[in-house]
């Protein structure tokens, strides 16, 4: 099951497929356009998608398309955005005044290795490598880290302003994705909580070892 | 000095922009339609450079471009593929016979570092999430990734086979790779010794934290 047909009832799933006679609201229709986009730019290059076959399953016209998103690359840009803002709410955790960072870090480390387990194919689409530069795609991709990250790290004994942490800390992140796309593709040689263990060792190794 | 411009005299480089008059070798022409590639592609998205653009540049005709490289993608796939192979093969080091593993492992990451440090935006370009997915990219990426490691830990007394480490291993490539685009964000958070001094650490923890 893909993410986004959590949050879509199936009606709507297959409005988004009907002729556009229905003048549904500009947000709704958006919203549905971007859920198509991640499932079809998680399945296949972006070149391989042409906007034919993305305005032929939304069920709209060329020109309607056009009007939502002016290019291709405008809509993938907002798959793009959506996906990211999707991977951050749904692995939200306590605030730190509610759980000791220790905790807290593990907490959000099993959500997240959980949701990409459950995730993986659209996961794995937002930040492999892809056809091209982008700074757009870059930079989402670069602040959905960033606040990840920050997140985790918030109340902890850190000072993560120092600049070789904060460069380790952002290494570290590196480390997950890698660590867990690997994962992804041999689910059988580790469990998720040794998987997460791992993480949070290395982590304390990596913030000791910038410094910090 | 983009990195390309180490490989090709002078003379070559302008010839490249000149009318496609001269009979020249397929296989030099298309190594100097790479070269302008891998300089386009890593200043400019994808989608900003044109077929149109790429062959002004290249002081050929579409048709002639379509000759060597029978679609845009085609031409970009194989830009990403010569940048790959150039990174290999600028940061070789001495072969496990010759070197301890430490010191190899060392004296590979100091190569690494210095030419990350040259070869920056290339580099960054060939590494950060671009526009969509492309099986054919992403596979190049990951076997560089893939040969980069294993060449770092051969000799290591390491069981490189075992799924955890492997795991791992990939994973602290993730963190080499993070830690280094961020540092050419900033390169005065930390001088390229410490910075390697940092990365030999978190390997060695990593490798423990995974068991191996």
């Amino acid at each position: 099951m893909l993410w986004y047909q959590e949050s879509m009832p199936p009606r709507a799933a297959a409005r988004a497929r009907e002729p556009a006679r229905a003048r549904l609201d500009v947000d709704e229709r958006r919203r549905q356009l971007v859920a198509l986009g991640i499932e079809l730019f998680s399945e296949r290059a972006y070149d391989e998608v042409s906007i034919d076959e993305l305005a032929q399953v939304a069920g709209i016209s060329k020109g309607l398309l056009y009007h939502y998103f002016p290019t291709k690359r405008d809509f993938y840009v907002a798959t793009v955005r959506e996906a990211a803002s999707q991977l951050l709410s749904r692995t939200a955790t306590a605030t730190p005044s509610q759980m000791e960072p220790l905790a807290r870090l593990e907490a959000g480390l099993d959500v997240y290795i959980d949701y990409v387990s459950k995730h993986g194919k659209p996961y794995q689409a937002l930040l492999r490598s892809g056809i091209g530069t982008d700074a757009e795609v870059g930079r989402i991709v670069d602040e959905t880290r960033e606040a990840f990250c920050a997140r985790l790290t918030e109340g902890a004994p850190v000072d993560t302003t120092a600049p070789l942490v904060r460069i380790a800390l952002r290494g570290w992140v590196g480390f997950v994705e890698a660590t867990v796309i690997e994962w992804l593709d041999d689910p059988s040689a580790a469990d998720a909580v040794s998987l997460r263990k791992m993480l949070v060792r290395v982590l304390l190794d990596v913030v000791a070892a910038a410094g910090g």
